[in-house]
């Protein structure tokens, strides 16, 4: 192997250097006091679970992204930690087992087996809240209002927040009657977002007229908040479930209306992302020049069953790395450049660190200065003591 | 699979509950904010690299302990980070190419395939720093301080230093001209601190009579400072390399002694942990009740030199895990309880959190109360306005 092969690192898997890792250090701790703040308490969930585990419920969805690995202790396949929600969820169910509502935050490192072009690379830092405990619209509205409040700490300025709900797709699946083949072509031809795919489609699988309009009708009810009344026209005729959904889609759009006004709001019923894994409302926040939602979430219902307790569940999460390019900013040139030696240095420098400053101390024989180290003052004895004194004096 | 073999974790792979993570998180933030105070800039090594680049140079010893993986994209098999040093001695060498000393941190999860006595369990959360580009004695010392006043800022209180270098046994074996398999047994010998084993071993294998008593006397120069007066005695006779050794610690020792008082300072000159590793001084801090050093650390020169540059280095590294288990405290239960509706509560509630108090608000039809969720205060309606009050009133 040559020295530059040595180097090249796995599509995917970054390294982060200074400055942008300070960068992503600061919004680590700016997102997780919001979370606390919030009433979020933060867990750590294993970077590595024996795969029956992380493969189980919510994370069935996932073996293809999980990287396998054998645990040599036991000889069983145990699989790197792809996506945390379903981790925290079997935390809440079995190692938490707290009574009423539990809110829980993370930030931690996940490996995914290929680069999506929807999940950035193929080692996101993975930030984000679960809310478990709660059913009602109250819940999903504060992970809606505690998602934005994030990339508004972020420092995303122009937000898109698009809502949806897998209930009324699903419903109507239901009462059409669909075997699992007919089913997963019209949830193509959904999910492609083509009026004609969709329309043939229906046409080809759905006895039942009343149904096949509605169906048809998912294919076209996205806009602004205003879809939500024209869906109650529009799937009037539709099982009880989907007018519950609508009714909860328009308590979370008015409450995301009332308190972020500046938040553009687009309502989308035909939109599926994360179909198999929700079971309630879904949304993602979008920030205008990037081609992929900045936070993604909704309700996930029961996930903790497979684990001995079945909880409501709602939450969020993001990847800290493609969050951290948002609002970037140089850091400081704020270092105090202090001389490799001299008489009480050492207490002159102790004092000033003690103090929070950056000093940086020159080592013997050093060829770089202050201002490759991010020096902005010098650290000189004047008048008997040790002083703090501009650079170019 | 049933219920209570899905919760099970793998040996050695924790999840980190409330409040444990909280902790863990305060003190990563000490300690990266230690580290910038002294200059040092943070990176974030990649989770997963090339196999190749993973055990080239200083990490060829991890072989055993890194997981493989296979990737997807290229077929080439890849290895999860188990040391972050080398990571950084790469990063150091090729990504940022600086002139001059380079003084970088990091604080990250790393995965072994065997849980290590010396190393905690297969999850540790590696936090440390590296010093590149200097060869003296005050890089060295600069390294030993920050380690200790890590290890304070974590709580500890009575500290232990053990300082060694691998020059000292390095000359004498090169002197003595063992064969791989004589310096394997020696090394073992040593290694065992059993001095009727390592006496039999130099009987067998070294000739020269002046060398041989010189290892043998490496079994017993250990204990304080003093240790270095001994050996400069015991260890006249010896190549040049092992006076400078010895001349080096004296500098070390001296320097700790003055500016860490309260520090116990052990001298092992027999001491190889980490031998293969290192290429001068060596040491590790030790805390009274743990069976393990709390930071490992020395020097590594010419780590770059597979990556193409070769640079002096020196650094240590301690497991965030273990670290939080120092100086365990309670959180604070300083909540305030908010009602789930009421006019004008959003807005209170918000403006307590933009003042950087943690608000929990209850749920509608919620069970539990704000004892179950640390909360010591309440927000109630009073006087036509919303006020913080004591829960018992």
């Amino acid at each position: 192997m040559t020295i530059a092969d040595r180097w090249l690192l796995p599509d995917g898997m970054d390294e982060v250097l200074p400055p942008q890792a300070s960068r992503m250090e600061e919004l680590r701790r700016a997102l997780l006091d919001l979370y606390h703040r919030w009433g979020y308490d933060q867990v750590m969930p294993p970077p590595v679970e024996f795969l029956d585990s992380l493969l189980t419920g919510t994370g069935s969805d996932l073996e293809l992204q999980t990287f396998k690995l054998t645990d040599q202790a036991t000889g069983r396949l145990m699989g790197a930690s792809a996506d945390v929600t379903p981790q925290v969820a079997r935390m809440d169910a079995h190692s938490m087992r707290h009574q009423g509502p539990s809110r829980l935050c993370y930030c931690t490192n996940v490996l995914r087996t290929k680069a999506d072009l929807n999940q950035g690379g193929r080692s996101p830092v993975q930030v984000g809240v679960e809310l478990f405990g709660h059913a009602g619209p109250e819940a999903d509205l504060e992970i809606l209002r505690l998602s934005l409040a994030s990339l508004q700490a972020a420092g995303a300025e122009e937000l898109h927040l698009a809502l949806g709900h897998v209930g009324i797709y699903r419903s109507l699946v239901e009462a059409a009657r669909l075997d699992v083949d007919q089913e997963r072509t019209l949830y193509d031809a959904l999910a492609l977002k083509s009026p004609g795919a969709l329309a043939s489609e229906v046409a080809a699988s759905v006895r039942d007229p009343g149904i096949a309009d509605m169906l048809e009708s998912l294919g076209t009810l996205h806009g602004g908040p205003e879809v939500l009344d024209a869906a109650r026209d529009a799937l009037a005729g539709a099982p009880a479930a989907v007018g519950e959904a609508l009714a909860r889609l328009r308590v979370l759009a008015a409450g995301v209306a009332a308190e972020h006004p500046e938040v553009a709001l687009y309502v989308d019923l035909g939109e599926l992302r994360g179909y198999r894994y929700h079971t309630g409302m879904m949304f993602a926040a979008f920030v205008p020049g990037y081609g992929q939602a900045l936070a993604k979430g909704g309700r996930y219902d029961d996930t903790g069953r497979a684990f001995g307790r079945a909880r409501p569940a709602t939450g969020f999460s993001m990847d800290l790395k493609l969050l951290a390019t948002l609002g970037q900013h140089e850091p400081p040139c704020d270092g105090i450049w202090a001389p490799a030696e001299g008489e009480g240095v050492a207490e002159a420098i102790a004092d000033l660190r003690g103090r929070g400053d950056r000093v940086v101390q020159a080592l013997p024989g050093q060829s770089t200065g202050p201002g490759d180290h991010r020096c902005s003052r010098q650290l000189v004895w004047r008048d008997g003591q040790w002083q703090v004194a501009d650079l170019e004096e």
